[in-house]
């Protein structure tokens, strides 16, 4: 059983207001999976034409369920369900994990009266124990009967692990003379590294689009969102970001986006990043055990990619996390991050801000920093952390959070 | 100030018994660098003749004392002396760091009667605070006036920071007719990553060696011992291994080791490897807050660079050693961090042992797994985790820690 957390202080004040989409239709319910006492399986039915497109871990040893989603969308049909469960992964559960996963689609495709093809799956809890798919056996048609337009928040409540609040986002987009909206809910907490998804999360929309606009959308939206974010360095083997468009706009004027040259595509993306964003940094939020939400911001590194992996390398180091967690600038052991990253940079160059205060510069401390001013910015619970190194025009931002005596209770007691 | 840390569980029982070296001598004293009420200042004096090899962090941020020592190294003169202070690491202290070294280095030479380019310096400690030098001007001649052959204990205890323990080790080998003394101290406990040395280790011997076989011995002595342990993943900008060699054996026979052909370096190699790897292993067993110490053993891998990846990738996980924290036998995080090291791996081939007892065979939890005995294993303060790759020949081995509350406690509150 996961240790019983408090609610994150980073945490929202409360679950965002989000409107219903139409060809999409939610339940949850309490299978046992794992837990005691509270819903652990989400069932998303999607109207017949709907599209997908995912994107997942690049961890070598993914999930079940990962490898399930991966082949339904190279076979190239739709999308009409989604099952997702929490307390059990599916992962590293060998050829019982492939038939649980089988078993899973055929239950869920003949209660909902589809092809188990077009049944994508998603699990997330513990590694390495057999899934017992037999269990939604005996919740599919109670969900089938139950499911309806929003419940996004039990949606989003029934597929937490170590999570301490429900995540969810929503946007609503004109295109052309009519609105199409977007709703995504996420799960995050432990095990969030870069490395694509690296948590469970699932969007949805009403507008129709191709799925090979739908995938490029994915792809481009997940780089500076949720490949942006990284609590502990750890990724996932199940990361499973899932879009579905069930195209129920259409009727209502808004015309397929078929192309990426669509000039409506760039508003569409607004919407679509902003949702992305928004539990991205919900996921941060969240971290297991954190009380501060860092920024990591580099600039004047000699590429974007190479500004991105020193943020990391900041953003990663648990010495420069415990530091935040003890609320010491410690801008020594964040040169340490950037001389360990492994990219371009010149120490005597090197400039460092907390919180917006200059610490260092010229690769010495800064004549100015003012101790008492730092303090006070170090205790807020949002900190931002600039690195200027004065190479070139590289930037990038990535969020994570501290590291506390928290996250090691949590993660030295989740399983047993 | 340091937390006051109780001595690590995983502590040998007591110093080594280490004899002198011929031709170095050694004096600690209590210079106020930092510390109240300890010594924080080593010299060591060698007799003229003494050569000298260095190994230092990747870190693209190295602190002065490693820039000054690789020009030194450059010059290709010998060694004189070696200062090595705790409290304060010199790093990203610009100019004034430089200087710093430059007067250290003058202040020793002057009262030790040798050439400033034959000083070496280490510095341990916090980053980026600027070093007072003219401390040492205050030590300096009582220091060379009381440097005495052995005094190892107090040399090792004289470069702690957050360690609970000195570290030294030693060895005799015979060379033909004679016998050699390998004697070595170091310091680690945090900021620990393979990454070359990856802390303060200084090895003294009396053996004749040419500069050139003495660098070729460092370089692949780090290989399977310092750079083989990690503890945080963090890697220092400190980083020092120096090896003096003061020949002082010659007027007893041991004719010069001049030549990597050499045929009496194999047995030279053995003793001076197994004095890097003492070392090595103890700075595991003192990783800040550690309660376990870890071998990760990787087989089957497509190459030993391979398996050495996916060894770190393990070693490193916050997620896997917060389990061994834990005493939790969690093979589902083993198989994540193999998943993440991105080298090549099949889960379906995956076999994982805790403490020599299979808990996964063929991608999924072995049928015949007792978790009591597992339970059991994992309460031992030694803990060795293999994973089987079933790929290929590759095969290596790195020694980490768990990751417990207390290095967040040491963490968080170092500096302040």
């Amino acid at each position: 059983m996961p240790v019983a957390t408090a609610i994150s202080p980073l945490a929202p004040a409360s679950f965002p207001e989000m409107p219903p989409i139409e060809g999409v239709r939610l339940a949850t319910a309490a299978a046992g999976i794992r837990y005691a006492g509270r819903t652990d399986v989400l069932l998303a039915l999607f109207d017949p034409g709907t599209t997908v497109a995912g994107v997942f871990t690049r961890s070598k040893c993914p999930s079940a369920p990962v490898d399930w989603c991966r082949a339904r969308l190279e076979g190239g049909g739709g999308a009409r369900a989604l099952v997702v469960n929490s307390g059990n992964a599916n992962a590293f559960t060998g050829k019982s994990g492939r038939a649980a996963t089988k078993l899973t689609a055929d239950i869920a495709a003949e209660a909902a009266g589809c092809d188990p093809d077009d049944v994508f799956l998603a699990s997330t809890g513990v590694i390495g124990e057999p899934l017992d798919a037999t269990k939604f056996a005996a919740v599919m048609d109670k969900l089938v009967a139950a499911a309806k337009p929003g419940h996004w928040q039990e949606a989003a409540v029934a597929i937490m692990t170590t999570d301490t609040f429900p995540k969810g986002a929503a946007a609503v987009v004109r295109l052309g003379s009519s609105v199409v909206t977007i709703c995504g809910i996420a799960k995050g907490a432990g095990m969030i590294a870069p490395d694509m998804a690296t948590m469970l999360s699932f969007v949805f929309t009403d507008a129709p689009i191709a799925p090979a606009v739908l995938k490029a959308l994915l792809r481009q939206g997940v780089e500076n969102t949720f490949n942006a974010v990284t609590i502990d360095g750890d990724t996932s083997t199940s990361d499973t970001l899932l879009a579905f468009a069930t195209g129920a706009a259409a009727p209502r004027g808004v015309a397929k986006l078929a192309r990426l040259s669509d000039q409506r595509l760039p508003a569409f993306r607004k919407g679509f990043d902003a949702v992305l964003a928004n539990l991205a940094e919900q996921v941060a939020r969240d971290g297991e055990g954190a009380r501060k939400l860092v920024e990591v911001v580099v600039e004047g590194a000699t590429s974007k990619r190479s500004a991105r992996r020193i943020a990391l390398s900041i953003a990663n180091s648990p010495l420069v996390k415990t530091a935040i967690a003890g609320e010491d600038a410690n801008w020594g052991r964040v040169v340490m991050a950037v001389g360990k990253a492994g990219e371009p940079a010149n120490r005597d160059r090197l400039a460092i801000w907390f919180g917006g205060i200059r610490v260092a510069h010229k690769g010495e401390r800064d004549p100015g920093y003012d101790e008492a001013a730092v303090s006070a910015a170090m205790k807020k619970p949002e900190i931002t952390l600039k690195v200027a190194l004065g190479l070139g025009k590289g930037r990038d931002r990535v969020l994570t959070c501290d590291l506390t005596k928290e996250y090691v209770a949590i993660n030295g007691d989740y399983r047993s």
